[in-house]
Parts: structure tokens; C-alpha cells; sequence
């Protein structure tokens, strides 16, 4: 069957559902899933609809301007999307992440091409190897007694080769499977709210490094993963999805790190998985997620 | 703010969004929010649209009728409410639940009016009283050595002096809030799909009396409790909703009914809240819920 | 059943179990329960026993003495208790917590005894007088324009006279059931790890006011409840207990109240439960809680 | 550091502890864990103590012996276990429980040997191969119109050869990774407690073949999983673990097939986790499991 999914959002306005569900029906659509939702609070309206377009009279070329008259009548953001997304991994030595992806994407659960697994390290060949995906290795070497600056010029180096690859790629979006460098603003402006990245703390709790460790120190109760953007400050991106588990006393910091792993693969293909399926929109820096 | 909420369900077909999105938009009407789910197996439809009416063109009394070519072309079931629900609470001796609900009201969590409160017992009378509803006694007394058959005329009379009142009190449903008897046929025929009853075991598992014995002899992990629609077969009406805790061999079946209680009063709660808002449509023998 | 709780804590060490073990059953005791722990970062022991003690040889009044001997060899910090404790309630004008106290009380699940519930408003005495508990009203009064020092010392005036009832009725511990004064220094000293407060947080986000304002703004997926001991630092003593629920993009702030509720009570009630049964012992800020 | 597990149950006595951490200490033994339970109803009493052996005084293979005065006293059930568990991993084609064992014994988090994994299909052989660990192929072929008998006879030889290989492998228990294979009675007993099966549903609920299937036809609101150990009753062995998860109207079979494995994997690796670690003891069909 062909499909397409609609994303909208703008200002509330009478009379929105209509003229969409208009639009569809007068192009020989049928919505087979539709999602909406207004924000009380400063009356925003957001939209999600998945239209069975078999039969539909608008070419997959021509939506975007079909749609354009609806579009600028009630100030809307929106795009059209046909076709399935593009996915780059990326990782440095943990694997537990990237097996539960590639698992996942075989069972058909998340529905992306993988064309690539990119790494800081080359420990993980042969994971990707066995699930057949090709593996680059994107070292970054310090020199002994690099400078601060000298470091950064590496790095940057080091990320511009991996960006101009995942253009190359066509690549739409990366699942930062517990890649254990800081991006740099360069390559967060490269792919915008395009970035997905599991910290293995309940934020805003347990920012930065070592997070099960202040995790321990602080003796909460319960522990935590978050899936969100990555943006210019470290784990600060909008937030996706969480999960929890509850720990206790007799837990050392190898249990947090040994339980948070299903937690941290869990939130981490929910949110690939709501992405997508284009079902997340950011707004005013927080996400909408329709299930 | 004046608002009405329509429901509807009838085989999937092009074009009910957009005809049903016109007749609100027509009329004046603003669509608050929206739910549909098209189920795929059968092809069936169902929708739940909140309308802000403040400046709707036709009356409350008509909105039935002036649906009514739309309903006829897609072969619709539908009903329109627009006023808050009356709820009768049943109750014996147990009152997590009554308690449970009579605070979930004052806060405004659940938005009913409770015009009466029946037991088959007079223990519960001062709760009833504390917040201010009217109690009423409807006692069942089987003289000694009465046979099933008197017993079952006493009952069925007793029954009827229930039924009698909450039809003069015009009562929309009943939350039996763990009323411990049976009802008869002519009870549930009275109330279809009306009546909510909470029972203290994961079902299909442990039905009937005394589940969480019947829990701590299978040896379970986990128990649960179940709201779910009355109906002719005991604690087999369509499931509204479920939840679960953990148990392990420290826990007495003491233990079970008081951790328990905290699952009963949670899911009983929810079914109710989902049913005064018309979030529940039964569907062959299954409930849909809306969240 | 006559019976004791002994709970022990030292620096771990061989033959503890062996000496404790011997003098229950040296004294004709029986060990009903017992829980050990040995932390084994910095080798401490904990343990707590509850025993049977009806044939027991040493009376309750000379339990203490009776194992100063075996304390001192092994540097021990321990107790016995032998008596139900005495809990007051604070409350303001909240009454979930209250409730749900109570009728836990009433069910049997915290096994306490509750002479007296005290509160800055008058506005809870009818739920006090509906569960038959004695309910005292310690009002704040500032007059217009009164400073922050003349503030403190009419707050520390009205908290002496709350000090001084607590120590009059014997009261072991306080449940602070959503009351909503910060206590000053001379009140947390008074009940050093005595005073049970649960804060409407998952801590450590969101200390302070307003915390499901600060976890709406954040854009968080999970909101949770956390009780804790009270001490100097607001919302920084060690963590009892804690509790989260998911929510999302269509929840409201007043959602998040609505259904924090629910999570604030039940990690209240195990947090206080827990303390009664003494089942806490503080270590080093944190806390450690055996189920 | 050198350790070896103790786990007793007997009738609850007086002393036992005592007798128990008296013989630890006699022996220059430290104990670094011990959990107790007794039994309240029928006053059984069960134990599982992790001793320090390093300068222990009676040798790995005396202990046994040296404990039988005691045993005999108390008329004790009891084991010593001092060396790291041999788990044989069967499967069929789903790989999802096998690879989340295979992770978890290379983090660490299960720690069994894993000698040999065995399968009555080829394919999964190459999931074994990237874990470097021994594949065997044992299948079961009915040649066409074979009767019932004859199949019978098939089956119990293929089995036959499994068991052998078993036994000369030293294989301490059997993990069932959805093998899709009913045992005959030859395969149980001759590993009686000793087969760890994960069944897709929440037992005693949907036994038997598609259990997800029946979850959907009777519109359940949670799916679950059971970890149980496997008796001569398909799907009624003693229960150890169970875990769930919330569905709703829009999940199809498939929903249930996905969310389902997540929790298929995690109970099916705590209860693999408990065994290995001695936690779980039988008592009367029912099992305890210390954490």
C-alpha cells in the first residue's frame, strides 16, 4: 500500500481539520490514522495523518505544493513524508545499544535503512559485519601534549569528515547509540533536532559525566535514561522519552550500570522509533510525541 | 465554556472524517480535540470529537437529529452528550474504593455528579455522610433455612427496589465499588454497559471468589486487578482496564489484599473517569478506550 | 506474640551473625526475621532481626543493657523496639496524604498509633473528626508589614508550640503529610531523622517550589514523588522513597497535580511504613531500607 | 576471593541460625550475604547464605560432609555450591531471548558457562558463531504420513541424543529460549528444576499454543511473560519470574509479538540469573526467590 504522512502545526484556528480532511478527500485519499492535538496554553494546534494514498490524484513530487494555499492560510509548518527514513549509528565501545537497533530493525519494529555504523573506535566491526552494514572507522588520535586548541582542530576534523559522509549518504537522521564524544556546534547545525542521543541519567538529574555515579552519591531510589535532541548544551536537547528503574541499596554502581542498559536501549528505540515514524514535533523547545 | 462530545462508530470508509470536520464547521463549532482509530482487521471506525459550542447553531436538543443524514450515509452509531454524567456508587463493607472516588470527585479529577450512594449494608453510612451524599440502605435478609429459590426472590427484590430508585434519580451508570453480590440478569438488562465493576484479579485469570487465594496458591509473581463492564457472564464483561504489582513468597494473602487495594481503587478509578468522559466504546465484545 | 526488633550497625567484621545469633538463642528467643547487609564499598554491616520473644529470658527494659557487651566488642550502634510507635501528622490544606494515612491506619497496613494531627489552617479538623483523631490547629499569624525577622520569630514561636505538644503526647516520629512550612533549624533538631517529609519531586530535579511548574517547563516525559527525612538543606535530606508516572505533551500542569497525587501517597505510606517497622537505618546521608 | 553458597530449607526450629553462623564462624568462615525466610503459614524455614572461604577450614569437596550433623539435627534439605554454573542455551529460530543471554553473560550480568547451544534448526547457528560459542544441530524430521506413534518415536530419540550430550558435557541446567518443542516426560525428568522455560503469557492466563493470539481475542489490557521451570504440565511448573506490559485497542498481534519480547528477554534473564545464583528454592509447586 502507499502512504504518506502529513505533519502540521500552527496557531488554533476554526476550521483546520476541515480543510485538511478536505484536501484529502477531494485528492481520493483515505486518512487512515489521524492525530491532533491543541495546546491549551498558548493555543497551538499540531497534526499528524497518515493518508492511504493508492489512489491518490497528487504526484509524491508534486504534495509539498499542493499544499501550499492551506498551508499559508492558517501560517502552517508542514511537511509531507513517503518514504522511509535513512538512519546512521553511531557508537564508540558500548554495544549494547546498537545490538538492541539492528535487532530490532530485523525484526521489523523500527522501519529505517541503517546505510552505515560510524565509530570513534574500531572495536564494534564486527558486530555491524554480522547484521551486514557497513562499518566506518573515524579515529580521533591526540597527539602527546596536544593543546586544548590543537585537540578541538582534530576533533573538528574528525567530524567534518563524518558529516560529509553522512550527507554522501543521504543520511536523515543519527542514533547516537552511546557515542561517547561531545559533538560540537558544527555538527549539531548540520542536522538540527536531527540527533537522537540516550544519556544514561534521569535529566535534568545527573547532567554530564559519570551519571549512574552521582546517581549513587546522591542515593536516589530510582534510576534512569533519556532519549532527546542533541543541541548546542550537553543534555539539555528536548526531551523524548524516559524510562526508570527502581534500584536499591544493596545496588553498586556495576548494578546501576548493569540495569540502566534496558532501560537506556528501551527509551533509546522508542524514540528512533517515534522519529521515524515522524511522530515527534518540537516546540518552543519541548517535544510532542503522538503514540 | 459550552462543549459537546460526539461519538461514533461505523465501517471505515473515505470520506466520514471530512463530512463529520464540515458539519462542525458549518454549524460554528470548534474541534477541541479528536480521537479515531481505524480498527484494521474488520475495517471498523470510531471517532470521539470534543466540540467547543459556545457559538454552535443548533441547540443541544437538535444536535441528535440534525446528525442525522450524515449518520444514515455512513451507517453510523453515534450519540451525542453534552451533559455531565450521574453516577450511583454500590458498595458494601469495603471502602478504598468508595473513599477512592468520593476524593477523586472533590479534587475534580473525576467530573460526575454522585446523586446517591446504595449499599446492601448501613456500615458505610458515615463516609457517605462525611462528604455530603445521600445514603441509602437496600438490605438483603434471608430468613433462616430459606430455600435458593426464596432466596433468589428476596434478591430479585431487592434488586428491584435498587433498580426503581436509580431510574427515578435518572442515573446514566453505577460504580460498584466492590458491592459483593452477584447481580441477576434483570439487574444487568436494566444498566447494559452501564455498570463498572472492579475485580481484585488479573483477568481471565481468577475469576470469581477470592482470587488473590486463588493468586498465592498458583504461585504468580504479579497480581492485578480489573475494571471491566458487567455483563450476564461473572467477570467476563469487556475489560476496561487493567494493572498489575509485584508480589513475592514473603507476601500473605494479607499482603496481597493490601497492596491490593492500591491497584482496585487506581484501575477502577481510571474505567470510571474513561466512561464519564465517553472515552469507552465496546466494540464486539471488546473495549476501545480513547486516553 | 511478644516480640522485639534488634537493628544493628558496624563496621563489618567476623562472627556478628554468629554473636547476635547467639545471644537470641542463648536467651530462648527465635529469630522470626532477619535481613543483613554488608556494603561493600567501605565494609559496613547493617542488620535488622525481629524475634520472637515470648519465652524470651530478658525483659523488655533490660533488652538494652543485655547486649551492651556484644555491642561494645564489636563497636555496634543498635536498638531494641518493642512498642508501636507514636506518629503525628502535619498537614496544611492538602488532604490526600492525610487520608491515605489514615485509612491505611484504619486498614491495618501501618501499624502506628496517631495521637494528634496538627496544622497551620483549621481547615482539615472535619477529616481528623471523621477518623476520631484528636486535631489541633497552630495558626501563623504575621501582622501587615511584619519583617522577615518579626516573621521568623512569630514562625519559631508558633513551631515551639508544636515542639512542645510533640514532646508532651511522647510522639516518636512525624509524618509531614504535605505540610507547607519549611521548618527551621530548631524543628529538624528537635527530630533528628524523625520527621518523614514527601516532596512533590523527582529529587534531586525539582527541589523547592513549584516543582510540577519546574517539570512542565522542563519538558520531562516522567514527573515522580519523593519522601525523604528532613534535615537543614530544603529537600536535601536522604531519600526514603520514590515514585514516577508518565506523562505527556496533552498534560496540563494541574494533570501532573492530579496525578502526582497518586504517587505522592503511596511513597509517603511506604516511606512511613518502612520508618515504623524500622526498617531504615541512615549511613552517610543515604539511607538504607529493608523490605 | 574464594566464596561457596549455602541453601537450606527445613521445618522452622529454634537455633538453626545460630547452629548455621556457628559453624561459619567455627570454620573461619565470613558470611558476606544471608537471606532467610520462614514460611508463616506451614512455618517452613529456608535459607541462602554467601560465605568468605578464603582461609575456610574444611575443604570444597569435605563440605558437605561436614555439614551433615547439623542437617540431620534440623532434618535440613541443604547444598553447598562453590563453582560457577554449566547453562546450556536450546533454541528454535527466534533469536531475541538468545541474543539477550549472550549479551548478558559478556557483560557480565549472568555468569554461567555456556558450553554448548543447541537448536532442532540450523539457522541460528551464526548468532552462536559471532558469540564463539558451540552450535549443535539436532533435528527432528517426520518423514511424511508418519503416525502419531512414529513420531513420538522420532522425538524421543532426537531428545535422547540431546540428553546424552548434555550429560557428557556436564550441563548443570537448561535455558529454553523459546524452543519450540514440547518435552516429553524422558527430557523432564532427567532434569528435573533444572529447565528454564519462557512461555509468552501471563500464567496461569492463555497457556499453550499462541498465547498472544488469546490475549488479543479477549481484550486484555496487559500482555505478559512467565519464566517458570518446566514440568511434566505444559506451562504450569513452578512460576519465578513474570513481567508485563500495557497494550491498548490500537495494538494488533504483532504489536503484542514486538512489545512482547522485551519482556519475554527480561524475565526469562532475571530467572536464568536467580538459578544461576542459587536464589530460587522449590517448596510445594511454588517457588521463593531471594533477591
Amino acid at each position: 500500500m502507499s502512504k504518506f504522512k502529513l505533519v502540521i502545526d500552527c496557531k488554533d484556528q476554526k476550521g483546520i481539520v476541515h480543510s485538511v480532511s478536505e484536501y484529502v478527500s477531494n485528492n481520493n485519499g483515505n486518512i487512515i490514522d489521524s492525530q491532533q492535538y491543541s495546546h491549551g496554553l498558548d493555543s497551538h494546534f499540531f497534526m499528524r495523518l497518515l493518508v492511504d494514498s493508492a489512489n491518490f490524484s497528487i504526484k509524491a513530487e508534486d504534495l509539498h505544493n499542493s499544499f501550499s494555499e492551506i498551508a499559508q492560510k492558517f501560517a502552517m509548518r508542514y511537511k509531507f513524508v513517503s518514504k522511509k527514513k535513512r538512519m546512521a549509528i553511531l557508537v564508540s565501545k558500548y554495544d549494547h545499544c546498537l545490538y538492541d537497533l539492528l535487532l530490532r530493525k530485523q525484526y521489523g519494529d523500527i522501519d529505517v535503512e541503517i546505510p552505515v555504523i560510524i565509530s570513534n573506535h574500531p572495536d564494534l566491526e564486527h558486530v555491524a559485519k554480522s547484521f551486514s552494514i557497513p562499518f566506518e572507522h573515524h579515529a580521533i588520535k591526540y597527539p602527546d601534549g596536544a593543546s586544548a586548541e590543537e585537540k578541538l582542530r582534530i576533533k573538528k576534523t574528525q567530524e567534518k569528515g563524518i558529516i560529509d559522509r553522512l550527507k554522501e549518504l543521504n543520511i536523515d537522521f543519527l542514533a547516537m547509540a552511546r557515542y561517547m564524544q561531545i559533538l560540537t556546534p558544527q555538527f549539531i547545525e548540520a542536522f538540527p533536532m536531527k540527533i537522537i542521543n540516550v544519556h544514561h541519567g534521569f535529566l535534568p538529574s545527573f547532567k554530564g559525566a559519570k551519571p549512574y555515579h552521582q546517581a549513587y552519591d546522591k542515593g536516589v531510589k530510582i534510576i534512569g535514561a533519556t532519549a532527546h535532541y542533541a543541541n548546542e548544551d550537553l543534555d539539555m536537547g528536548p526531551i523524548i522519552e524516559q524510562g526508570v528503574i527502581h534500584i536499591d541499596h544493596r545496588d553498586t554502581v556495576e548494578d546501576y550500570i548493569s540495569k540502566g542498559r534496558d532501560i537506556e536501549k528501551q527509551v533509546f528505540a522508542q524514540a528512533i522509533k517515534a522519529h521515524s515514524e515522524d511522530k515527534i514535533i518540537v516546540h518552543e523547545g519541548k517535544t510532542l510525541v503522538f503514540d
